[in-house]
Formats: C-alpha cells, structure tokens, sequence
C-alpha cells in the first residue's frame, strides 16, 4: 500500500525480481541467471548487486522501501533468517543470509522464506484464495508441500517450517526413500520427481511401457511424458496416475482431519495432469470424508509472477 | 479475571460443574451423573438446572457472570454450537445446542466445545503449556486426538473439529473400521479402546496371553490388562505396545512435519503406560526427525479439574 | 466464499437486507421501513419474518446459510448480544437480541455490531482499506466514532464498543453536553448534530448568518445549510466548519498517537463537505505531526450497500 | 521454554543485562553504567561487547540462544529495528542499531523495542496483567505513555510506536512545549518532569509553596519534593496532585472510550504517589464512565527486573 516493496523468487535456475509500489503494483520486474555454482556469499552479492541497481535505477532511497523478501527452495530458520539447506542450489546451506544481506543493504529489512510459503501468501493475497480466512496451499510439483494460512496469515510453526507435510510418513521404512531422510514418506509415492522413480523401478524390473519410447530412455522419464503415456492408454501410466491420486487423497485428506481448513489451493508442475488427475483425488477425498460440508478445491490463478509477488508479501 | 465462569464437563458417566471467580479460582464444584438414556432436550435441561442453581445459591445475577463454558465428547459445529454426534451419549446428536441453553438461561452466554480443545485450553493456560505460543495438546485415550494451540490461541479450522488427528489414514482400506467410518486410521492402531481389538483378534486366531486370563476373558481386555501383560513379559502384550508406539510416533511426527509446532502435551488414560511406551514413541520420533532443534514432550500437569478449567477458559 | 450469508443494515428510518452468495456476491436486497415506535420484540420479530421470509423465497434450508449479521446504532454487549441502547430507536434497549433471535430463527447463527464496526468491515474488505492490514474506519456523520481493524480483524474491546473515540474528552466540564453523558468530547464539538447546536447558540446570541434563511428557521438548520452558507462564504459558516478541522484534526491525531495506524478511512455525511472540509484537516493533522512518515486519509469507496456488505462479513 | 534468552534493559544511567534459561527463569543478571558522552556504533560495541562475554562465561554457542531482546527509552522503528531518537542518550539517534548488532553478533537474532513496550510485555506475561487478554501498560514517570496488549500480544502499529498516548492533545496551541514539538499534549500537564515545569512557572509568578525550600531551590525540584509537601498540605502541591488526577483521568478515559480495555496497569515513578494520587484519578474516571461494568487499576507487580523480563519476552 506504501512505500515501494522488493520481491526476490530464488530458483534453481532462474531469479525472478519485482518491484512493486505503494498500491502492490508491479512497476518493474527483472530476471538473471541463478548459478548454482556459487557459494552462498557470492550468491547473495549478486542478488545485493541487482537489488542495489534497482533501487539507483528508480532513485530510491532506503526510507522509500519496505524492504526485500526472498523466497526460494530453502529450508530456513525463520526468526533467524538461517538457510540450513537448499534445494538445487546444494551450496546455499548452512549460512545466515538474513544478517549477511542486511548488511550488504545497508541495514534495509529482510525477509526470507521458502517458496512453498511465498506461494501461499499469494494465493491468498491476491489469488484463489482471496477471502479464505483459512486456506492451504497445495504445492504439487518436484515436491509435495503445503503453505498453510490461519486466521489470513502464514503459519510457520516455531522454527519456520510449517506445511513439510509431504514428509509425513505413511509406510515407515518401507519404499524408496526421500531426501528428508525417511522411506514411506507421502511425497515419496506421488511428488513429480518421486512418481518416475516407481516408474523406472518397475521398467528395471521389465515391465513394458511407452514412456521409455516417449522420453527417449527412461532415465530421461518426467511427468511430461507421463501424461502423454496416459493419455495413450499406457498401463504403466495408467498405474501410476492412479498412485499419485491415491497418495495425494490421503495427503489432503490427512490435513483436512488435522486442520479442518476446508479451502485447498494447487499450484506447481503437476497441475498440468488436470482432469487425470485431480477428478480421480477428489472421488478419493470424498469417499474417506464421511461429512458433506462445503470442502473447496481450487487450482492457483496467478501466472508467472507469483513468486515475486508472494515474496513481496513477506513485507506486509 | 472479572465476573464469574461457569465450567462444564460432560462425559458418559458424570458431569462436573465449576463456578470460578473473577481471579479464576474454582470456588465451587459440584458432581452430578449423567444419563445417557436421555434425549438432548432433557439432558440439557437437567444441564440448565443445575447451572441455575449454582447462580442462585451464589446469589449470582446475569450480569456478574461471564457465560458457560462447555466441553463434551461431541462433533460440534463451532459457530453454530450445534452437536452432530457425541461419543457414549449417542442420543445427543443433531442437537442445536447452544441455542437451547441460550434460552433456557434467559439470555446467558454458552459457548461449548469438545473435550479435547478444552483440555488443550486447560494445559495451556495454566498447565504444562504455559508460555508456549504454539502447543499441540495429545489424547491418548479410548481416542486419540489433538488441541492445537496457535500463537496462543485454540485452533478450530472452519467448521469446528480442528485435531481430528487420529483419523488421519495410514493404510487405507487395510486393517480394523473406526467409528470415523474407514479402515486404517492411526487411531484405529493405538488408541486404548482400539489396540484391544487387535488383541482379541489374535486371541480369536488362536495366539495365547496372559490377559485372557488377567481379565476374565478376552471381551473384558482393557488397556489396563495390557500394561500388567506387559510388566509381566507377555509377548503379545509387548507385540501390542510396539504396535502402540510406532503409531504414536507417526503420529505425533506427522504433526510435527505438518505445523512444526515443538511442544506436545500428553494427556488421557494412556499416559499410565508412562515407561512402557513413551520413551519407544520418543525413540522412534528422533528416529524420523533428522533435526536436532529441541521438541518437548510433556504430561499434562492439571489434575482432575481439567474437564471444567478449560470449559470455563472458552469464556475468556 | 461458501454457504449463503445475510447482512440486515438496521437504521433509525429503513431497515436493509441483503443476501449473498457463496462468492460474497450479493444476490438479492430489500429494504422496509424501520418502525421507532415498536418495542424490541416486536421489532425483532419483523426482522426474524423478514430473513425467514427470503430464506424460503431462495429455498435454502439453515445448512446453506452461515447465519445472520446485523449492524445497527447501538451500544452491544458483544459476546452475549445484548443491545444496551439505539440512537433513533429508543425503545431497543436493554434486550438480549442475540438470544431471541436466535430462538426465532430456530438456532441460526445471530452476530450483531455497531453499525460503525459493521462499515469498518465493509471498507475493510472490500473498500478503500484493502489489503492494509491495519486501518481505522472513521464514521463522521451525525456522530463521530471508529472502527478499528487491527491485525486484519476487526478490534472490539473488552465490551464490545471499542472506537466510541468520538466521546474521549478534551474540554472536561465545558461546552456542551453529549449524549454520552460528558461535556467536552470530542464531537460535541465537530459531529454533523452537534456543531449545529454551536451555530444555534451563536444564533441566540444574536450573530447575524444566512443559514437561518437557508433552513427556513434556525432550527431547521442542517449540515446541509451549512456546507451552502459555507459556498456563499458567510462567516459564521466559515467559523463553524474551521472549528469542525480543529476537533477532527485532534481527534485524528490522538488517534494516531495511541494506535500508530495510518490508513484513516472516512465515511458518513460530513464527506459531502469534501474540499471545504478535510483539506484543512490534513494541514492541520500534518502541523501537529512532526514525522514524515506516511499517513493515508482516504475516502470510504462503497456506495449504499455498504450496510448489508459489512454486516454479512460479520460471519466470516 | 526452550534454549536462552538474553533480556537487555538500556536506561539513560545504566544498563541492566539477564540471561534466562528454558524455563524463563533467570539465571544471571549484571548491570553496568551506561555513557550518555558515546556515540551509537561504540555504545552498541560496548552492548554486543557485554552479551559476547555473557554467551562465553555459560558456554552457549548461538545455537542455543533464542536471541537478545532489547527495551530503551527511543523511537524505534521497528520492522528494521531503526532507533531514530533516544530520551536522555542524546546521541543514539538515526542508527540502524539492528542490523549493527545482527552482525556483531554474528548473525544472532536481535529485537529491539521501547521501554513502555517492553514493561507491558513483562506485566502482561508475569505481572499484574496475567490472564488479561488485552490490557493497557500505563508508564506514569519522567514520561507518560502506553504500551497495548490485544489478544495477548503487544500491538506497535505501523511503524512501531503505538502507545504514545502521552502525546494525544487536549489544548491545542496552549499550555507548556512538551519534546513532541506541541503545545497541550496530555502529558504536559502531567507527567513527572512536566508537572515541576508548572510548579517552577507559578513559583516565578510569585506563589509561594514549601518546595523550594525542601528542594534547596525552585530548580531542584522533582516530584518527591511534590509528594513531601503534599503530605503537609502545601497549597501549591495539593493544586498540582489534582492537576495530575484531572489529565490522567482523561487519559485514561479517553484510552478507555478508544479501545474498550478493561486493565490498566500502572508503572513508573509516579505510583509512589500511590493514595494522594490514585483514588483520585478512579474518582474522575468513573465520574466521566456512565457505564458500570468492571474496569480494573491495578499496579505493577514485577521488581526491578521489569525491564530485563520484558526485553527478554520479545524473542518469544
């Protein structure tokens, strides 16, 4: 509403930088690069660089500016401003990038926190979720993550983060195993890069399928080729659309008893499954939910800002 | 602080009564049995009377008290204070309770809630939550459930049952039906009522115990015989405390890895178990959590007035 | 978002209805008269036919209605629902309304507000407040008072009225009185009723102005007259509306000393006096402030339905 | 609770340092004088110095502390932890004094906020506002001002200063230059140091009054001088005890009709006037109150370690 705020949307191959003005308008937005190469003092200088160049090129002054907010793949001590580790950017851990950026800004606030957040933030800002006291945020993607907004704020729990609801375990020690750490844990049965690993696992063990064709080599498999695979009428396809719908009923149905948050909002690569997917989870939903009150399922309406808008959010 | 409260406990056996002054000290409490062969109207009327005879003998008019508070073993749609179905009272369902007692106490406050948010109240504000801005209160019981508390206030969701937690689905379609309506549950796992049905299950398949005999056959197991199996070495009866705690330890994981609150509370006819299994749910907890940032578990420290405390905390 | 809402805009003169649907949209209104000269149950019983009368028109059964939500003049008991007193509708005192609604209504969900309060909501929501997440709502009409949105929520107090800022007191013992019961608030000096009584009483002292001939009669005299005798540039009407900017201007900033809130939104009559009238409150505002820091005065953004929206968005 | 708080107490003559361990209790206290002669970067040296050596002396590395809270006489903005002016440390003014210490520290976390603030923090979580889901902190001393507790959190505003109740003007243009640049704001007319400013103004007129003698000169005068000749009936002293109860009645009814708190917790140098002072204040409020529903005075409960409690609650 006043003043002009910065949002920065770190990815692992990309960051995304918007201005916005007093009115949350995008007056500015700006993209480079991101080098997963660096180490995390480097890395931040350059974000600093552009954040800095910005400002000079609109002639603002620090008293002008919010602040910045920063979301990215990150697990993050929220009060501290700590990244203990990232997601594609493995060299980004373990560093404490609030104080080293706002030292480098000269002071200027900061604010970090992971994407899945930032994306519930805008989603409830200014997207599906717009009026939603309470709402979830459904990141299916690479990942399996939820942004959980209470009484119209996030809640990040007491270290910073809350929503790691993919990592809830549903077969312990069973399954393939996961970067948190644990085998069985929802996301490993039906995140984006998880539902390709029960596909090569079954081609290994000779089962037939036109994905290997499709992709060109089923280490080159992605959800891409899934969906074309299912729309063909692959069994294998067919199979494990049909996991992931399993898995992502539960997941969602696991917080809805939790939480009773009766607004869920997706967002993230496997949205594009639409009708072959998302149908099939609610018939789930719906036969584990013995109460027919109104429960919402909405998919995110903002496009490719979304990152820098949900990170300027971090500021209001 | 100001004014009088009036607390309220309802369960299947017995209802308690709490007058508490402006300082929020119990000054009176009184025990009545409740009769579950009522229906909701004349069950609440006994409620009623009572509560007006507490107000008369105290010489206490509208205006000095603050309402009634209420917790039952219910589904309770918050807002409207409607019952939907009520554990061991099962004729009080459908039941536009509030407004009954509203008018039947002329005017009067009533706000009721289920048993488990109001314990959460009780431990949080004046038991083994204190001071903690986020804190998930655990009934290891017949049931299990959860009363979470968020930037030190009680969570309900949307509709009013927030912390339905044991019925989050661990194996769906596998495993014993719990009154939620599905197989698979985790509460149908390891809350006391339902880890005796899997021991009567094996007792039926022929697997000796010692708490057939301890009990006076298999119908009369309860978790009480459990624990003496158990000190006594009995397998199954160590089989079935295993099978307790690794489901605790999901469970209390998963809500861990949900809301990344650090702080749970136990409470409810299981913490007797106490070495038995607690130190195998934490064990199996650390095992899951890869982090080493502290979480607490705790016992409830409020004693037998609980039920009525934390009624009377829904007022304030 | 979800279910049915009705928001009822009680006012001395006409009584508004509005319904609206799952998404906030307003599908149906209707307006009838108000009747002063009913007593409280009567009257309530004309509302309660009303709503009952438009749920049956869109055939909707409770469960498709979140419940009822009422602004109206008067001083509430917030919690309990009990209306103390109601400027223009004097007889409606003293009456548990929430209480006996709800029972007309057969235990619907019954929320009632000051009608500041309700337009605080409306402008917060969906009007010039948007998206601050602090905002003071400022009612400059016939009296002068605030709603307080903080944090996102509306801020009612203990009691239920917090915003009677029109009543805080700045010559104690002097001037004249309010309906408050003091000499010397703050808008017995600039409300739309009382600063007539000041060009009144400079009529019986004999001052000359073109207001009396405007009005037809000194008592006939209105804000009105005075923003036309203020065009002709007559000098008691110049007096009147610089003594208005001072006490407004002073009640602004007290304001903003005691919250630090910095989005004033204004609604009511005296926003016709617009140029004549709040450019001079700002300087003068901005004399006192010695903090360059922003500020918004704004001007409330929704038109006649202002009532119904913020009443309905008492339960959400 | 969890891990260890540093609480920092800066006043204008000292500084006041405690360490509290999980439970909140206070482990170790030291206090040290502080140099109003230094600038901000060598004063906060000296600050970092002082926490650096705590941290070494118990062995803690960051991880097992929560943070430093910091409590001082200043203007703070508070989201980037900016002190733009301080109350008798001249010099600690337009200082980005978080981010300095953030990075002394090593990237610890570090709050900053104002005395008032702070003492309202600690007398809402262990003082005399325990329970009390809003209340207002009355700082009655050099200064006069508010520190507001709704829904059991301290509410700062935009920028960080709500409570400058102080400031809120009652005779605009009128009455004795208070530091914020007005003329007439309430606490010109009584607050500690304000009200000997009156004394000193009628002693230059002529009057006479046994305070010039008690003092050893009219420029010594301070409000225990006040009180003496108060108690033997000083003319001068009785008219200025009854200056002060007569604006901070209306201070306190005007917070009153503002917020609709019902606690006011009164701190500060001022209590000592405790009998010749506070009834009268209650008699002048409940004069202006038409209303008789409870409103609580109370006094502060905790000690000297006020301000290093509260400093510390600002990492919670």
């Amino acid at each position: 509403m006043e003043q002009y705020a910065i949002g920065v949307d770190i990815g692992g191959t990309k960051i995304a930088y918007g201005l916005f003005d007093g009115e949350k308008k995008l007056v500015y937005k700006k993209k480079e690069p991101s080098n997963p190469e660096l180490e995390a003092e480097p890395f931040f200088d350059q974000v600093a660089d552009t954040v800095q160049g910005i400002l000079k090129d609109f002639h603002l002054v620090p008293e002008q500016v919010r602040g910045v907010g920063i979301g990215m793949p990150s697990y993050i001590l929220f009060e501290e401003g700590r990244i203990l580790k990232t997601t594609n950017l493995t060299k980004i851990k373990d560093f404490p990038a609030k104080a080293y950026l706002v030292q480098k800004l000269d002071g200027m606030r900061v604010i970090l926190d992971n994407d899945t957040h930032v994306a519930a933030l805008a989603e409830h800002s200014q997207g599906a979720g717009r009026g939603f006291k309470h709402m979830i945020y459904c990141a299916v993607s690479t990942g399996i993550a939820s942004g959980i907004i209470i009484n119209n704020e996030l809640f990040r729990g007491r270290y910073g983060w809350a929503g790691e609801s993919g990592h809830a375990i549903i077969t312990p020690h069973q399954g393939i195993r996961c970067g948190c750490g644990n085998e069985g844990c929802l996301m490993s049965y039906c995140s984006g890069s998880m539902i390709v690993k029960h596909i090569r696992k079954k081609i290994a063990d000779g089962e037939p399928t036109v994905m290997t064709e499709l992709a060109g080599g089923a280490e080159k498999i992605t959800a891409v080729h899934l969906q074309q695979a299912f729309d063909r009428g692959d069994p294998m396809a067919v199979w494990a659309v049909e996991q992931m719908a399993q898995y992502l009923a539960i997941w969602l149905y696991n917080q809805y008893e939790i939480l009773n948050i009766n607004c869920f909002v997706f967002g993230g690569g496997l949205v594009h499954f639409g009708d072959r997917l998302f149908p099939r989870v609610r018939e789930l939903f719906d036969e584990y939910n013995d109460n027919d009150l109104p429960v919402y399922f909405k998919f995110a309406e903002l496009g490719d800002d979304f990152g820098i808008v949900g990170a300027a959010e971090l500021l209001y």
